[in-house]
C-alpha cells in the first residue's frame, strides 16, 4: 500500500514530484472520453521511467502467441490494444537545452486530476542544470462533447532570466508496446502531411489494417496575445514537428494551444481519413480551448448529476467512489455496440484491452444503473454479436449442435488467452453472460430482448452446460469436471460450486423463457427452434434431468456450500496466519504452492450466493461468509467488493466498510503494488455496487426495487441515483433518516425495510432508519 | 503408423529415397558413441527437408525461458543440446553443378545402418538436370575407440561422362537450433586455422562459453590410389572449406577420406584445443580409415556380446530389439559421471537433450544389467551431484529443511521446464530417483554406495515427502494433494496413487537403512546425521506416521487402486471407443478434453505394481491391468513396455506380445508420428526391460535372480544376457527347454520357476519350460 496523494472530495492531487510513483501517477491519472484515451505522461521530454499510452477503443493488434508448451486449442494471437500516435507532445527547450524533469531541480511540481470537470491540470517550476528557472502550466483534456479531439494548453515562464524558448508539438507514430510478445512494432506509415502550424500522419495497424489518423493543430501567445513566429518543420517516417523560437524577458509567458484529433476506419473510410481528420480539427480549431473546455466540463457536470455518489464526512470515501466513477464513465460510454471494457480501460497495456467477463460481472450494474437502458442493451449486444465465434470456439474444444462457449479474453470474438487451466476451465465466464442477460431484463423489462437476442444465447449456452456436465456414477449425480472457478487459485478441481450453481441456474432460466416463449409467441419460438435446429423435447428434458440432478458439494458437519470436491483436504489455515512479508501470496509462492493452499483469490462460493441471495436465509450466508471471508486473500481486485455486499447483507458493517475501503481506494493507495500497469478499471464497478447493493442494501426482486440501507459509522451521510425501469431514483441515507426522491414522472413502487411504498414522480419518501 | 524400411537381423535399410520420409530416417539411423552424435544428414548438399543435427555430449545452452504467462518459481533458462558444427558436410560438384537430391532424377538410393558394426553406409545413382549421372557410397562412423573422432569415406563415379568433379569437405559452425525460443544463434567463433587437406575451427557458446574444437582434415583417392591435386580454400566466420577439382573419366572412381574431430573444453583447457585438436585428428589420419573402422568394428563385436538379445523366428521383432539396445548404446556408455541420457540422446533437438526421470524409471535396469556395476553407479552419482541443486529448488518452492526436490528436467541440476503442472506437480520424480537406488543397490550388492552417497539424497527426498504431505481433517489420513502422475493426462489431482505409492516407499526404505547404519556403523551415521542437521527421533517418527497413515485411494467395488481421487467420477469409457480419426488424442483434443477424459496417457498405477510387484498378488495385478489397459492410450513411448511386463506377469502372453512390439518397433514403425525429430531413446531401456523382465520373467528378490520365462508364439527362441553382482548370466528360452550358462567364474544361485539352483561358473542349467 502506498499512499502519496491528497484527499480531496473532486480531484486527485499530487504534490511535489517522486519519479518512482510517477507510472502509478501516469496510470491514477489517466484521461479518457470513451472513443480514446491516454496516460497521464508529461507533454515535455522526459528522460526518467515512464510508460506512454495512448489507446484508441477499438484499434487492436493480434500479436503472435507466445507460449512455452503449447496445446491443441490454443489461440494464436493474443488481441492487445496499441499504443498509438503520441499527440501530446510538445518539446521544450530553455536556451537550446531541452527541458526534462529527470536533469532539473525539481523547486514545486503538482499534478492534479479535476474529475469533477474532466480534465488534467499540471504545474512546475524546475531549474535547468544551467541555471534558468522556468514555470510550466498545462491542462490536457479528451473531449467528451467531441470525442475525436484532445486539447492542450502549455504554457512557459521564464522566472530568472531573458531567453530562447524553443516550443516543438508534434506527433509521433514511431511507438512501441512494452508487452509486444516478440518486440515488433505494430503500426506502419501509410502518408503523411505538415504544414505550418499542423501535420498529420495516417497510420496503418499490421496485419488487421485498422488506419488512423492522427492530426494536430496549434497556435502560440506571448502573454495571452497573438504573436508572429517562424516554424522550422521537421519530419522522419512516422513522426512530425514544428519547431519555434520565441524569445522571452523574465516573467513573461509564452502559451501553446494544442489541438488534436484522432479518425479511425472504425468510423470512415481510409482515404478519406486525412481530410476529414483536417475537418474535425479545423472546427476544434475555431471553436477554440476555451469553449471546448466549457461544453467539455459542462458534460461531465451533467454525468455527475446522473452517476455521482456522495458521501459526507468522509473524505478518503468521498474521493474513492468519485475517482471509480468518474474512470468508469471515461472508459465507456454506451455509444458503440463493437466497443466493451478492458479491465485497465485505457490506463495501461496489460490484460490487452480485451474484454473478460468482467464486464458483465462487476461493471454491467453500474451502467445499467446510472445510465440509459441502451447502454445496457449495447453490452449485451457486444456478446450476442460474438454468437457465432463462441459457437465455433465451443466446436473446437469438442462441443456440438451449436453449443457456445464464449471466450475468456476476447476483442472481436474469438478467444485470446493461452493457459489451459483458464482458456479451456474457466467456463463460469459462460454463466455471468446469461446472468447478465437476466439482470438486464430484470432491472429494464425489456423482455423484447430475450425474443430477439437474449434467448438465442442462453440457448447456446444451456447446451454447452448440457455436453460438459457428465453422470457420475459413484455419485450417482451429475458432475462438472475439469474447471477452474472465479477463484484462480484453484485449477482443474471437480464440481465448482460456483460453476455448477451457474450452470444449472442458466439451465433452469433459459427453459422458464423457452416456455414463455412458446406459450406467448408461438410463431417467434418455431422460428428461432428452426433457427437453432432446437428440439425442444429432447434438449428441455435433458437439461430438467441436469437441473434436477446436478451435484454440489456441501460439508454437512459445518453446513457451507463447499467450493469444490475434497476443498477440505487441505491444511486449513486463515489469511491472517500469513507471514505479512509473504504477501500478497502471488508474488511469493510458486503455483503448486498457492494451489495446495486453503487461500482463496477472490469470492467463489460466496459470488454465487451474491449473485443468488434470495435462494438463501441470513445464517446461510452468514456461515457461509465466516467461513470464506478468512481464507480469501482478495489478491484480485474484483474480490473485495462482493464480500463488502454480503458483509453488509449479514449486518456486520465493520467488515463490510473495510473491504469497501479497499476496493474503493485500491489503485489511489495501490493496495497489490502494481497500479503502475495501470487501474482495476472493471473492479471500479465492483466498488459502486458495494455502496448501492452493499450499504444501500439494493435489490430488484419481484419486478419491485428493494433498499435496505445501512450506513458505516465513519459517514455522516451518503447519495446515491438509481434508475430502474427507465425511472431515476435519488436514495440519500443519514444516521437518522433515509430519503428517497422519485427524480422521474411516473409513479414507482419502492420496497424500503420490506415495506411497500408507491413513490410518485417528483416525490420525496422520508423514513426513520432501522438501526 | 508408417513402415517404409525393410526388415533384416543386422540393418535398417532404408531402399528407394522418399524426401518425406527424410526426417525421419535421419533420426532413425543416427550415430553415436557417447561422446558425440549425430543424425544421418547427407555428406553433400541438400535443398530438401532436413534437420542438420550434431550434437556433443555435456555441451548445452541455457536458452531464455519463452512463456506465456509467468508463474512464481519457473526456471529462467532451458538447457539444451546444440547443434554443433557440421563437420560431416562434403560438397560435391559436377562439372561446376552442385549435387543435390532434392535436385537430381535419383535412380536408385540406398541407407543402411548397420548395427553390428556401428556405421551408416549410403548409395545412390542420380541424375543432375544436365544428363550427367553419378554413383556416390559412403560409409561414416563415430569411433567408440577415439571418441573424439568421426570419419567418412565417400566416393563419386561419373557413370555416363567424362567430367570435371569438384570435392569440398568444409566445416561449418554457423548452424542454429531449429528449436531456439527466440531465433539467436548460440555460437560464436573463436578463432579459426586452415591449411591444405585440413582445417579447424574453435567455436564458444554464448552464455556458458563451452569451448569446441572441431576440425578436419582429409586425402583424396582415384580409383584407389593416391593423386596430386590442388586445394583452394575458403573461409569466412565460423565456416572453412577446401575445395578440389579433379577431373576423371566415366566409370573412375574418386573418394574422399575425410576426418573429424570435436574437442571440447569439458576435458581440455580451452587455450589448448586446437593445439590437441591437431595431435589427435593427425593420430586418427594416420591409423587411417581402414584401421579405425575395423578397430571400431571391434569393439561393437563386443559390446554385443554383453548386451545382444536374439529372437529367433521373428525378423521384426529381432530388428527392433536391436535397433533399441544400439541406440542405447551409441547414447551412453558410462564414462562420464558429467553425463546423462536425453529423451531423444542425440537424434534430435526435442526435449533439449536434457536429463528427465526416464533415465532412473526406464533405462537404467538395462545399464545395470548390461554393463559393469560402475556405469550404473555414474548414474546414480549424477544425481547425487546434483542434491545441493534439488534442495535449493525445493527451497524455491518453500520447503525447508534440506528437502530436496529433483528437477523435472535438467542439466546442470538446476530445473528447466516452465509448465506449473508439470515443473512444480510431477513430484514423483523424486520417488524413481529413490528407486533407482534401490535397483542399484539390490543388483550389486553395493551397500558402501548407500553409506557414502546413496542415503543422503534418500534421507533428502523423504524429507521432502513428509513436508508435501498434509493431514486431512475429513480423511483423518496423510494426503498428497495437487500433483501430476506419471499419466499426464491428468493434471493437479488428489492423492495419485502412484505418486503416494513411492513416497510412501521412500520414506520407509530410508528409515530402514538409517536403521542399519545406525547399527552397523554408527560414526558414519552420527557424521551424516551431523552434516545434514538430521533429528533422529522427530523425522523418523513422523516419517513413521506417514507411513502408517497415508491415505491410498481404492475402489471397493471394482477392488482397484484408484488412479486417484475422484477418478471414478468420469465418464467412463475405453480407448477403443475413440475415432481413429482422433488419435492419438493428444494431437486432436483440447487439453481440458483429455483432462476430462478418463483417458491414460501411461502406465500410472500399473507403473507403481510394477515396481512393487511383490506386494501384490497375481489377481489383484489381474483385476488392476484389466481395469487400466484398455483405458490407456499410450501416447508416452514408456507407458506400452510397463504394460507389456505386466501382461506377460499375469500370462496375458498374446497381450504381451502386442504390447512389445508397439514399444519395440516404436520408432522403426512411427506409432507416433513423431520420429521425424528424433528417437525415443529412454523408451528404448523400457523395450529390454519388456524382453527380459516381461517374457523372461526375471526379478532380483532376495537377494537372488529370479526367471518365469514366456515365449511368444511368433518366436522360435529369444536369449539375453543379464549382470549380476558383477557375473554375467546368459538365458535363453525357446518353446521347450530354458538353458541358463553361467559365464562366469563364481557359483551364482539362480531361481527358476521358483526352484533354487546353484549355478557354477562356466556351467548351464537346462530345464524344461513350463506351459
Amino acid at each position: 500500500m502506498t499512499s502519496y496523494l491528497k484527499h480531496d472530495e473532486w480531484l486527485i492531487i499530487e504534490e511535489g514530484f517522486n519519479p518512482e510513483n510517477n507510472r502509478a501517477s501516469e496510470s491514477i491519472l489517466s484521461l479518457g472520453n470513451g472513443k480514446m484515451g491516454q496516460r497521464a505522461n508529461f507533454e515535455e521530454a522526459y528522460s526518467g521511467d515512464t510508460l506512454q499510452g495512448n489507446y484508441i477503443a477499438g484499434v487492436y493488434y493480434p500479436d503472435k502467441t507466445r507460449v512455452g508448451w503449447w496445446k491443441v486449442g490454443y489461440p494464436e494471437y493474443f488481441a492487445k490494444v496499441l499504443n498509438a500516435a503520441n499527440w501530446i507532445g510538445i518539446d521544450v527547450k530553455i536556451n537550446d537545452k531541452t527541458l526534462d524533469l529527470a536533469k532539473c531541480r525539481i523547486l514545486s511540481f503538482r499534478r492534479t486530476l479535476n474529475m469533477k470537470k474532466g480534465y488534467l491540470e499540471r504545474s512546475f517550476t524546475a531549474e535547468l542544470p544551467g541555471g534558468e528557472k522556468v514555470t510550466v502550466e498545462s491542462i490536457r483534456f479528451l473531449s467528451i462533447v467531441m470525442p475525436e479531439i484532445g486539447a492542450i494548453q502549455y504554457s512557459v515562464k521564464p522566472v530568472n532570466f531573458n531567453g530562447k524558448i524553443t516550443i516543438t508539438p508534434y506527433i509521433d507514430l514511431d511507438v512501441r508496446n512494452e508487452d509486444a510478445n516478440y518486440g515488433e512494432q505494430f503500426w506502419e506509415e501509410v502518408n503523411r502531411e505538415t504544414g505550418n502550424g499542423e501535420g498529420y500522419i495516417l497510420g496503418k495497424t499490421k496485419k488487421l489494417d485498422f488506419t488512423v489518423c492522427t492530426g494536430m493543430k496549434f497556435n502560440l501567445l506571448k502573454n495571452g496575445k497573438p504573436i508572429r513566429y517562424d516554424i522550422t518543420r521537421n519530419e522522419r517516417e512516422k513522426y512530425l514537428e514544428n519547431s519555434c523560437s520565441i524569445h522571452l524577458q523574465q516573467e513573461e509567458i509564452l502559451t501553446i494551444f494544442k489541438y488534436a484529433v484522432n479518425l479511425t476506419s472504425l468510423d470512415y473510410r481510409p482515404g478519406e481519413l486525412m481530410h476529414e481528420a483536417e475537418q474535425v480539427l479545423k472546427i476544434a480549431f475555431t471553436i477554440g480551448f476555451e469553449n471546448l473546455l466549457a461544453e467539455h466540463t459542462k458534460a461531465w457536470i451533467m454525468k455527475w448529476d446522473d452517476s455521482d455518489i456522495r458521501i459526507g464526512g468522509d473524505v478518503a470515501a468521498q474521493q474513492g467512489i468519485r475517482f471509480n466513477i468518474f474512470h468508469l464513465n471515461q472508459t465507456y460510454t454506451g455509444e458503440d455496440e463493437r466497443l466493451n471494457i478492458g479491465p485497465k480501460g485505457f490506463t495501461g497495456e496489460k490484460y490487452g484491452g480485451s474484454t473478460y467477463w468482467d464486464t458483465e460481472a462487476f461493471v454491467f450494474p453500474f451502467y445499467l444503473c446510472t445510465t440509459n437502458p441502451d447502454v445496457g442493451k449495447k453490452l449485451l449486444l457486444y456478446r450476442y454479436k460474438h454468437l457465432g465465434k463462441a459457437i465455433e470456439n465451443a466446436q473446437k474444444l469438442g462441443f456440438k449442435n451449436g453449443a457456445a462457449l464464449y471466450p475468456m479474453v476476447t476483442m472481436n470474438g474469438e478467444e485470446c488467452h493461452n493457459e489451459w487451466e483458464i482458456t479451456f476451465e474457466e467456463i463460469h465466464r459462460n454463466g455471468a453472460i446469461a446472468y447478465a442477460i437476466y439482470s438486464y431484463v430484470r432491472h429494464t423489462g425489456d423482455y423484447k430482448y430475450l425474443e430477439d437476442y437474449g434467448l438465442e444465447v442462453l440457448m447456446a449456452i444451456s447446451r454447452f452446460w448440457s455436453q460438459r456436465v457428465n453422470f457420475s456414477e459413484p455419485k450417482q449425480k451429475y458432475v462438472i469436471l475439469g474447471v477452474t472457478g472465479p477463484n484462480e487459485y484453484e485449477n482443474n478441481v471437480n464440481n465448482n460450486w460456483y460453476t455448477n450453481t451457474i450452470a444449472a441456474w442458466t439451465l433452469d432460466y433459459t427453459m422458464g423463457h423457452i416456455h414463455s416463449l412458446r406459450n406467448s409467441n408461438p410463431q417467434r419460438f418455431r422460428e428461432l427452434a428452426a433457427k437453432l435446429n432446437f428440439d425442444f423435447e429432447e434438449e428441455t428434458s435433458l437439461w430438467r434431468d441436469i437441473v434436477d440432478n446436478l451435484y454440489f458439494p456441501y460439508d454437512e458437519e459445518g453446513q457451507i456450500f463447499l467450493q469444490q470436491d475434497g476443498y477440505l483436504d487441505k491444511e486449513q489455515s486463515l489469511a491472517e496466519e500469513i507471514d505479512p512479508n509473504q504477501r500478497p501470496i502471488n508474488q511469493h509462492w510458486s503455483w503448486d504452492r498457492i494451489l495446495r493452499s486453503p487461500f482463496i483469490k477472490q469470492a467463489d462460493v460466496l459470488h454465487g450466493i451474491y449473485f443468488f441471495e434470495e435462494r438463501y436465509d441470513k445464517e446461510t450466508i452468514r456461515r457461509n461468509f465466516n467461513f470464506y471471508e478468512p481464507r480469501t486473500v482478495h489478491e484480485s481486485s474484483l474480490s473485495a467488493c462482493i464480500h463488502s455486499i454480503l458483509a453488509a447483507r449479514i449486518g456486520d458493517i465493520d467488515t463490510a466498510y473495510n473491504l469497501y475501503l479497499r476496493t474503493a481506494r485500491l489503485d489511489l493507495d495501490d493496495y497489490n503494488q502494481e497500479v503502475a500497469e495501470g487501474l482495476h478499471i472493471t473492479s471500479m464497478g465492483g466498488t459502486w455496487m458495494a455502496v448501492v447493493e452493499g450499504f444501500g442494501g439494493m435489490r430488484i426482486a419481484d419486478g419491485t426495487i428493494r433498499f435496505n440501507p445501512l450506513i458505516p459509522d465513519q459517514w455522516e451521510f451518503y447519495s446515491f441515483n438509481v434508475r430502474f425501469k427507465g425511472n431515476l431514483l435519488n436514495v440519500k441515507v443519514n444516521h437518522e433518516v433515509i430519503e428517497i426522491r422519485n427524480r422521474s414522472n411516473a409513479t414507482i413502487p419502492v420496497n424500503l425495510y420490506d415495506q411497500e411504498y408507491l413513490l410518485e414522480g417528483g416525490d420525496d419518501l422520508v423514513v426513520h432508519r432501522k438501526k
